[in-house]
């Protein structure tokens, strides 16, 4: 038996002896011939049976056993790629396998979102759920690649922590050596401080909200691309690196993603040189003027709002993304930096995509006394903070970031109805298996 | 103001005004002169002020305050990197820093462990410290990217999971929406399903241990840097894979740690194309023969044990690491697979690198049946981990994998004598926070 060559290489072996396993896709008998379809991570491989050799007929090897297959590759246009294995030898790798919850070889998906879910180590396999997943991955590769070359360092944090991140609601507490203690909201104090070491950090990790909302956008753990930097004049400057990082995204996705996005029909955006970009107040006024409701007065912008600005950047400035600046303090977490020139504004801002919030992010406060006073403006004391505040004590910089959840941003490329069919083993209000 | 460079580009850019920006790392005052050090992500930049600038020693500004420096820029080969500013107008960009736990300027570290971990937020920012984080980065991005080249996926599984991965022991509780569930001791049944998805995966995350041992290597949460794969003939076709992910971590540390590596002295170790092997009842036989005690009998080795072999290892075969293979089926986890040669014994294995176990692997069971029967020789029934042997009813490959824990990798490449100092924010039995 040779080395095991993938499905794709088939056409490069016409003529040639070769070995390829993997999982039986599909196993179709005719009168006098039998074809098997085998699929590997490259794709798929069409290996024919006939004479003598169909008397496979009596082997049980149901579809999904895993096979290796030693035989003679011939040019067929009609099979995948225009080669074929002929005159094979099958060897079983695994049991007979028994059936998928659904069948994996049909091209389209022919069960529900919880039949997928609570099979999912083995509904996954189904090529274009598989694809979700291999996108998100290049949108990983691509995240990273983009702000390796701004300099960025790469930190992992700590996911337990001694005190709630943002908010003393949706955590999940535990049970630490005797003492409570919490699962991280967000890496946002760590990447903080991290500033002070590297200036600019990244991280990707998991992040924990105990979210008692059963959505189709909500989850109880999901994947946080982070990035802080500092040395900022104001958020305009983590923008400008956000929107390199969603370029970088974008092309992580089409140099290393190009199957899947073929194969999902996925149409990745165009990301403008410079985003456009509109405050708060003015969106809400357009929204006033040109819409049937009337926002004002709102301290945040409702799904109906987003969606509609979406669309208006969409015309106005052929845009899929669009910035939104300038978020009412009242709306932001303590540690925002407010605008200095317009009272009650922040330096906080989200980036819209496709009718949606996918990126929230702005400039920090970074100086000790600020964070006082913004917790004294809360009805909060400083103790919960300590162990936080202390590096403002110890001079930071202007500082700013941004938190792109992953999951989302696959659901919206691909176009995903439910964040679920994009999420690996997905958690939330009643789902805690697989 | 010009735009900001940073300290190690002003040699490029003598005879010009320029602006950098950073923390005074260090001042001092001389009688007509004062030399203020400024440190930022790229080094050390030397800043004089004479004449009438020494006025500049009336303002508050002790070290750690964050500074922008507009000047000129001179040589000087006195000054680090040969150039220097002149001339300059200092701009505070944070309020007076207060002292950190100990003076970072100073090239020795004057602290304990305690006092740096306490302070991690600030005393990180010392270089020698800071180093180690670098290294740690540089590591990432070598195991991905030689996984990467080898058609590895990466994927980002669950944390939170219905019941502890891989033995009763040593898992955090925490409260799911009213009903119990643990943090995950390892990706390791999400990766081996993601065999059947992928073929090949990897991950790195946080995994945890709720370690009731206080010792300078045991961690309450680490990074693991998982993989797995399928398709395999035994473990060996694993240990390949490895060697190659470790030759790609060290290249990733001498690519792109070149600073910290020099800094701290660290000497990368050389990875044999064929890292040398022994089978752990030949390395007990040659303990016993060779040194002055005898571990036959014992299911494990000992540390002592481990530290022999890896000399044996550099004196017989020149290399610093070391495959031990076939380790009793009794240490190992029931999803290993026995070797079929040589009853008792597993094909697993473990990679001693440095005196040290630095990586666990082996071959995993793959056939529904063979769990059933290995779970029943340990006196567990099938309930605890249905939604994790579904998987292998629908036909899995022969298939392995490894971990390598980051913090231990980063200890034996700088020589930490704690884990501690190479972890961001250890937790342990003790720590919590910051």
């Amino acid at each position: 038996m040779s080395a095991r060559i993938l499905a794709a290489d088939l056409p490069s072996q016409v003529g040639k002896q070769v070995t390829i396993a993997g999982w039986l896709h599909r196993r179709r008998e005719l009168k006098s011939v039998t074809f098997l379809i085998v699929r590997d991570r490259s794709g798929l491989a069409q290996v024919v049976l006939s004479g003598p050799a169909a008397a496979l007929a009596d082997v049980e090897m149901p579809e999904e056993t895993v096979i290796s297959v030693d035989g003679t590759v011939t040019a067929n246009e009609q099979a995948p790629g225009g080669a074929e294995i002929v005159q094979p030898t099958i060897t079983m790798l695994s049991d007979p396998a028994a059936p998928p919850p659904f069948d994996l070889y049909r091209p389209a998906i022919t069960a529900g979102l919880p039949t997928i879910l609570d099979g999912a180590p083995t509904t996954l396999r189904h090529p274009n759920l598989r694809a979700g997943f291999e996108i998100s991955a290049a949108s990983v590769h691509g995240f990273r690649s983009a702000l390796e070359a701004l300099g960025f360092v790469e930190v992992h944090t700590p996911k337990i922590v001694e005190s709630a991140t943002e908010s003393g609601a949706n955590v999940f507490k535990l049970d630490y050596f005797g003492r409570p203690a919490y699962l991280a909201q967000s890496p946002q104090f760590y990447k903080q401080a991290m500033v002070g070491v590297f200036e600019r950090v990244f991280e990707v990790g998991p992040v924990f909200r105990a979210e008692p909302h059963d959505t189709a956008r909500h989850l109880a753990q999901y994947t946080s691309l982070d990035a802080e930097l500092g040395f900022i004049s104001d958020h305009q400057d983590v923008m400008v690196v956000l929107r390199d990082t969603i370029a970088g995204m974008v092309a992580g996705v089409q140099d290393r993603a190009g199957p899947a996005v073929a194969l999902l029909d996925v149409a990745p955006p165009v990301v403008p040189a410079q985003i456009p970009q509109i405050h708060f107040q003015d969106a809400q006024d357009l929204i006033a003027k040109h819409a049937d409701w009337d926002p004002r007065g709102e301290p945040d912008l409702s799904p109906a709002d987003e969606r509609w600005l979406c669309e208006w950047a969409e015309l106005e400035h052929g845009s899929e993304f669009l910035f939104v600046t300038g978020y009412p303090m009242a709306k932001r977490p303590f540690y925002t930096a407010p605008d200095p020139s317009r009272p009650g504004f922040s330096n906080g801002f989200d980036l819209l995509f496709r009718g949606l919030e996918l990126v929230t992010g702005g400039q920090r406060l970074h100086r000790y006394g600020d964070y006082l006073a913004a917790l004294a403006a809360r009805g909060e004391g400083p103790e919960h903070y300590a162990s936080y505040l202390q590096v403002f004590e110890h001079g930071m910089p202007p500082h700013g970031g941004f938190a792109i959840g992953l999951e989302r941003w696959t659901a919206r490329l691909t176009g995903a109805a439910n964040i679920r069919e994009v999420t690996l083993f997905p958690r939330d209000l009643h789902r805690l298996a697989p």
